[in-house]
């Protein structure tokens, strides 16, 4: 299974203390060595770096991992191939432009039966079920908006394409523009929220505790979602089945209601 | 002034020697410290590497002069900023999707008074008038085809475009699908291609020398495209004014007839 890691905050935010314990588990702690990548918003630009080697092997890895790169948000993945070869056009995070941003999307999970048409504007490049389900997503919207709508009609309509694309199978994803995140969890999916009084905090995949008190100003905050809890003495909350949740400024702005069972 | 740097080769192959040279003109032997991209395709994967740094500074910059990756298609930039600001969003090389194949984009000169209206397909993210040129371009070339034409349909209604948009100032560019590399020349561009019996050359802004026969093998043949000649001892051809060429597999395939006066 493919494991994801987002970040979404307030301020600008390096990643190193949560990615040093997720990119272990790209061939070291867990069984993940087909490719992995992130990607870095920095204003309205992004910074994807890719790479189809183990996040354990890679030199890119390897630089996110000294190069302090700060950013509202990220979204990170280490891939487990189910679907589509090894290769760097398979490799999330996929990125398209849509109402003039960027857009970067990631999937943890396997859809069963899912092919979707050839789009009027997005096209996938690769061939997994999760560039086409990220094609679709951006599709069906942008025939609907040609500007970018209020966040909760937004928020409202992913959730009703989130559940179709759902049903065929796990589709556990994240997704953003550089301003807010999207989270939806099918399957396996936990969120936390650090902010004052910050305290200090243990890798479960590596001995590294961080004092973030230290390395935070009063004001911050910082939302980090990811599979499975990246610490081991933090409360992580988990995303309920079908749950989709909107992150802005390290903030959970939108929670969806219990998806039916 | 910007400086372009692109490889067509028929065998992935590093670019390790000509981005030696090119990346110390990103702020020690010339003045463009304002930011720097290179992207590199692999197969149908692009891995797009971008630094709102100067490229003699860049963490970026070491990780690829460090790590050789191989690619049929390369296509690197260092900006000297004259419209937009220093920012990851205005930095070279820009990547769209079209046809269902990644597009890489990278402009050297400066368009006056071009304001392309807001497209269909693309939108700029940015505010350079490079990446409006762009969108421009595929805007234009999705309005026409859904999907790719034949190359000969494509090459003239690119030429055609090209001399539109350079109407409004210098317009030297390289435009690249991982398959085929299309490079304009406004006012400097020089290419060169290389092939058995290869020979050794050296660098103009380095002393290092390289003896390509003990790094290729007799079938290779690889088409360096640069803004100014990277090497002080092999024939690199200027473009004439208004040029467009087609390369693949290291051959230049198509070169459009000299524009008119």
């Amino acid at each position: 299974m493919c494991q994801l890691l987002g970040m979404n905050c307030n301020t600008p935010t390096d990643i190193l203390f949560s990615f040093e314990g997720f990119h272990r588990r790209g061939g070291l702690t867990d069984h993940h060595a087909d490719g992995w990548g992130i990607a870095f918003f920095e204003g309205r630009g992004c910074r994807l770096l890719l790479d189809d080697r183990s996040s354990v092997e890679s030199p890119v890895a390897h630089l996110v991992r000294h190069y302090p790169i700060k950013s509202q948000n990220v979204i990170a993945h280490i891939r487990k191939a189910t679907q589509g070869r090894i290769s760097l056009a398979n490799t999330h995070p996929f990125m398209r432009e849509m109402w003039g941003k960027y857009w970067i999307f990631a999937h943890n999970g396997d859809l069963k039966d899912f092919a979707a048409p050839a789009g009027h504007f997005y096209r996938p490049v690769g061939d997994t079920d999760s560039e086409a389900a990220f094609c679709l997503l951006l599709e069906r919207l942008r025939q609907r908006w040609s500007e970018q709508p209020p966040l909760d009609e937004l928020f409202a309509f992913i959730e009703t394409l989130a559940r179709e694309i759902a049903a065929h199978g796990t589709f556990n994803f994240m997704l953003s523009n550089g301003d807010i995140l999207f989270a939806h969890g099918s399957t396996q999916l936990h969120y936390i929220v650090r902010q004052a009084p910050f305290t200090k905090a243990h890798l479960v995949d590596d001995d590294v505790t961080v004092d973030f008190a230290s390395v935070t100003t009063p004001d911050d905050r910082v939302a980090v979602i990811a599979t499975q809890p990246l610490t081991d003495d933090e409360a992580w909350t988990p995303f309920e089945a079908g749950q989709l949740m909107l992150f802005r400024d390290g903030t959970p702005l939108v929670k969806s209601a219990k998806a039916p069972d």
